[in-house]
C-alpha cells in the first residue's frame, strides 16, 4: 500500500494529496470543490473538537447555534466586509424544484426567493443581528459564545482540507463592555489556539498581528498563528480579530453601562477549521505516510499477530486480549488487527500510511520468550520488549513520540529559518531555500504589494513582542525598528 | 419571569413558544423558519448528541462528513426520493455577488452555475454516490456510518424545533451485503432511539412501522418511534428506514460476493434531529415552565442564598461551596446563583422556568440549623433536608425525578389511549379527548386518506408484534387482523 506513495521531494503536492486519499482522511466529492471527510479522518477531526470545545469551555464560553443563511442584504451593513466575503458566496435563489416537460427535474422559477439567501461564509452579520436583542445592558456582558459549524466560501483553486469550498469550523463570537476586554478575550484565544497546535498537533507555531492588507475583513486588528510546513511554506493555522465596534455599529448593537450611559459593544471573533487536519498531514509526514501525533491518533496502538495456523493465532490472541485490556485501563487506545484476509507486511504498511505511533507485532518466538516487538511511527525503530515492562513501556512512548514528533518540526523551523538583510538573498532565499524570513520592512502596503509581486513571498505576521533593532527595509531599504516574518504560504 | 407564561390549558400553541423562547432554547431568526439555537437550549441538545453519539459507537458505527451540496441531477436518480424531497429545497443557483450600480449587493448573473445545487434536505443520494467507490466486495461490508450535520426543507409554515426550515440532525448510512442483515440494522437503531427516549428524555415511546403513505420517500419500510404529547397530539421523534436495495441500484452500487457473484448492495439509513428539543418541551413542561429529566438537564441543580448582608451572604457562601464540590464528585452539576441584581423569588421564577430539576435554598435559620431547603422542579414540593444526608438525598432525587417525570408521561399516556370500534366513538374522540386510537383498519390507502380528510387523524404507526384480533375497520367495515394507531400529529 504504502509503496504507491509518491516521495515529497519529488513531488510535494502530489505526496501531501496521496497521504490524505491513500490513509483514509478526505477525498473529492461529486461537487466542486467539496470535500469527503471520511471515518478515519472524521475520528481525527472529532478528537481534536472534543478538546478545543474543552479548552472553550474552560475559558467560559458556551456553545449556540446560528442560522446557516444570511440574508443579502446583511452583506451591505459592513462596508469591508462585504469586500472581502461578497465575491465567493454560494446564493439560494429559490426554494423548490419541480418536473418539467421533458420530464427532468427544474428549478421552479416561480418559487423565487425576494431577497436572495447568501449560505455563511462566516457568522459576523448574522450573529450581531441577534445579539441586538440579547444586549440591553452591561449585566448582559459580557458575551461568550461558539459556534461549530459548516461554512462556504466558493474557491476556484481548492485542495483538500486546505482550501475548501465547504469546510467545517467553530468561531466564537463574543461581545464586551470595554475595548480593553475584547482586545484581552482576542488575545487570550490565539494562545489558546498556539498551546492547542503546539500541545496537541505538535506543531510548534508563532503568533503575531497581520499587516492592514491581510488582515480579516472588518477586524481592526488580526491575530494569527502560523506554522511552517515542510515544503518550507508557510500555513495560517488559526486566527482571533478584534473588531473594535465595527460590528455593533453596522448592527445598532448598544448596551447601558454602569453609569447608566448608551454605548456600543466591543467584538472578537476567533475561528480554526478542518484546515487544521491539513497543516496535520503536511506539519509532520513521511514518505511512508501520516505521522500522528499521540494525542490525536484515533488508535494509538496496533498489534498485528504473525502466526502460522489457527492454534498459534488462539495462543497469541489470548495474550494481545491481556494487553489490549491493560492498555485501554491506561486510557490506551489499542487496535488488535487479526484479519486473516492479509499478510503482516501489508497490515505494517497499511498503519504505517495511516499514522498510528505505535505498532506490536506478536510471533510464536516473542510469545515463546514473553516479549513483543514495538515499532515506532516517528522513528521507524524496532525493539523487543519484555512482557513484564510493555505497559508502562508504551505508556512512556506516548509522550516520547508526541515530545519527539514535536521536536523534530521544531528544529525543522529552527533550520529553515533565516535572517536576511539584503534584497538579492530574500530573493534567493525564496528561490532556493524557503522557509520562514525575518526581515527589516519598512511598514507600508506599497512595499508589501511590490515583494508579494516579485517574489510571491507575503508578510505572514507582525511578532506580538518584536526584538526592537534599528535597521532598514529589505526591499526600500528605509529604516525599521523590528523584524516581521515573511514566506511563501497556503 | 414565570407570571408571564400563558397556561397550556388556555393556548397549548402559544405556552409551547414562550416556554422555548423564554426558558431561552431558541428563538426565530431574521432568516424565515430558521433558528437561533441559544447557548441553554444547545447545552440540552450537546447532552443529547453525546449520549446518541456514544450509543452509536457502541453499536459499531462511525461518524463522517458530506457534503451539504447535492448536484440537481442526483436527486431524479431514485424516483420517489425525489417526489418526497424535492418540493421544499433550498436551491443554490450562483456563486457570486457583486456591488451593482447604484451602489447596492446583488447576485453577478455571470457566475451563475452550470447545474443547481440543493442544500442537502437528506443525504442518502451523495452519500450512495460516494459508496459506489467505497465497496467493492464483501469485504468493504457492512459500512456503518453516521453524519451528524444541519439539513434544509424549505417548510411553510414552521414552529420552533418541531419544523424548521434549517433543523440539526443525525443520519445514520448502512451498507450491507444481506437483507437480513439491513433489516436488523434498521430494527436495531429504532430501537435506540426508543432506549434513548425512554431512559433520557424520560419520554414513553411506541414502536412501530409506517404505512405506504407515511413511508419515507425511497424507502421499503419505516421504522418509527412514536410520543404522546400533552395536548394530544403525537409526535414522531425519530425513525429508521430499511432501503432495501432502493439507492444501490439508482446509483449503481454493487458488490463482489465471497462467491464472487456481483450483487447490489442493501441499505437503512435512520435520524433523529432537533425535533427532540421540542418533543422534551412539550412532553413534561407544565405552566410554571420547563420541567428537564436529570439525564438531559445542563444544570440539576441550582443553590439560592437567602441574606440580608454581606457577611450573611459570606458565611451562607462557604458552605455552599463545600456542597458544590461533593455534588460535583458525584457527578451533579450544581449552579449557584449568587446574583446579588435579583432577588430570590426572581430567581426561582427564573430557574423553574429553565426546568432546573432541583434548587435549593439556604438563609440564616438554615445555615443555624445545619440545613438545606430542597425543591422539586416536577412536584413542585419542598423540604428541609439535614446536611448530614443532603448528597445522598441529592444523588437520590436525580434517579427518583427521572423516572417520577417518565412515570407521569406514561399514565398520561395510558390514559389518553383508547380503544374505540366505531365510527362515530372515532371522531368523538379525535374532537374531544385527543390521545391515541387503537383502532381496526383496513389497511388501504384509500381509506386512510378518507379518516385523515374527515378529522384529520393519520394512522401514526402499525405495531411490530401486534395483538392479533378478529375486528372491522372503524372506517369501512372491512375485516382486520389487528388495531392500528391513529392520532393528530405534529
Amino acid at each position: 500500500m504504502a509503496k504507491g506513495l509518491v516521495k515529497k521531494e519529488e513531488n510535494y503536492s502530489q505526496w501531501y494529496n496521496e497521504i490524505v486519499t491513500k490513509a483514509d482522511l478526505a477525498e473529492n466529492s461529486a461537487v466542486r470543490g467539496c470535500m469527503v471527510i471520511k471515518p478515519y479522518g472524521y475520528s481525527i477531526w472529532e478528537k481534536m473538537q472534543s478538546v478545543l470545545d474543552g479548552m472553550f469551555k474552560e475559558t467560559g464560553h458556551v456553545n449556540a447555534y446560528f442560522p446557516l443563511f444570511i440574508p443579502k442584504s446583511f452583506f451591505s451593513k459592513e462596508a469591508s466586509h462585504v469586500e472581502g466575503f461578497a465575491k465567493e458566496c454560494a446564493v439560494v435563489t429559490h426554494y423548490r424544484l419541480k418536473t418539467g416537460e421533458d420530464g427532468n427535474i427544474e428549478v421552479d422559477e416561480t418559487a423565487k426567493l425576494e431577497e436572495e439567501l447568501i449560505v455563511r461564509p462566516t457568522s459576523e452579520t448574522i450573529i450581531w443581528n441577534t445579539y441586538k436583542n440579547w444586549i440591553k445592558s452591561y449585566r448582559d456582558l459580557p458575551l461568550l459564545v461558539n459556534q461549530w459549524a459548516n461554512v462556504v466560501r466558493w474557491e476556484m483553486r481548492t485542495r483538500l482540507f486546505l482550501r475548501t469550498t465547504e469546510f467545517l469550523w467553530q468561531e466564537g463570537h463574543t461581545a464586551h463592555a470595554t475595548k480593553e476586554e475584547a482586545i484581552a478575550e482576542t488575545k487570550q484565544m490565539v494562545e489558546v489556539y498556539a498551546k492547542f497546535a503546539e500541545e496537541f498537533l505538535a506543531m510548534p507555531v508563532i503568533i503575531g498581528t497581520k499587516t492592514e492588507k491581510e488582515r480579516f475583513a472588518g477586524a481592526v486588528e488580526t491575530y494569527c498563528i502560523e506554522a511552517l510546513m515542510q515544503d518550507g511554506k508557510a500555513l495560517q493555522a488559526g486566527t482571533s480579530h478584534f473588531l473594535g465596534q465595527n460590528f455593533a455599529k453596522a448592527f445598532d448593537v448598544k448596551f447601558l453601562t454602569k453609569e447608566n450611559k448608551e454605548e456600543f459593544v466591543w467584538a472578537s471573533s476567533w475561528g480554526v477549521s478542518t484546515r487544521l487536519m491539513g497543516a496535520l498531514v503536511m506539519a509532520h509526514s513521511d514518505n511512508n505516510g501520516l505521522v500522528l501525533p499521540p494525542k490525536l491518533a484515533p488508535i494509538q496502538v496496533v498489534i498485528v499477530p504473525i502466526y502460522k495456523s489457527e492454534e498459534e493465532l488462539e495462543i497469541i490472541s489470548k495474550r494481545v486480549d491481556v494487553l489490549c485490556a491493560e492498555l485501554k485501563s491506561k486510557n490506551i487506545s489499542c487496535k488488535y488487527d487479526n484479519r486473516d484476509s492479509q499478510r503482516p507486511g501489508f497490515k505494517f504498511a497499511e498503519w504505517e500510511l495511516k499514522g498510528v505511533p505505535v505498532r506490536i507485532a506478536i510471533g510464536p518466538k516473542d510469545y515463546a520468550n514473553n516479549t513483543w516487538e514495538v515499532a515506532r511511527r516517528d522513528t521507524l525503530t524496532k525493539e523487543i520488549i519484555s512482557d513484564e515492562i510493555i505497559v508502562s513501556y508504551i505508556e512512556g512512548l506516548m509522550t516520547e513520540i508526541q515530545d519527539n514528533i514535536y521536536k523534530k518540526a521544531y528544529d525543522f523551523r529552527t533550520q529553515n529559518t533565516h535572517k536576511v538583510d539584503t534584497w538579492e538573498e530574500f530573493k534567493n532565499v525564496i528561490k532556493n531555500t524557503p522557509g520562514f524570513i525575518e526581515a527589516h520592512w519598512d511598514g507600508t502596503s506599497e512595499t508589501e504589494e511590490k515583494i508579494k509581486t516579485e517574489t510571491k513571498a507575503t508578510i505572514r505576521l507582525i511578532p506580538v513582542n518584536p526584538v526592537l533593532e534599528e535597521g532598514k527595509c529589505v526591499y526600500s531599504g528605509k529604516s525599521s525598528k523590528y523584524r516581521v516574518l515573511f514566506a511563501k504560504s497556503y
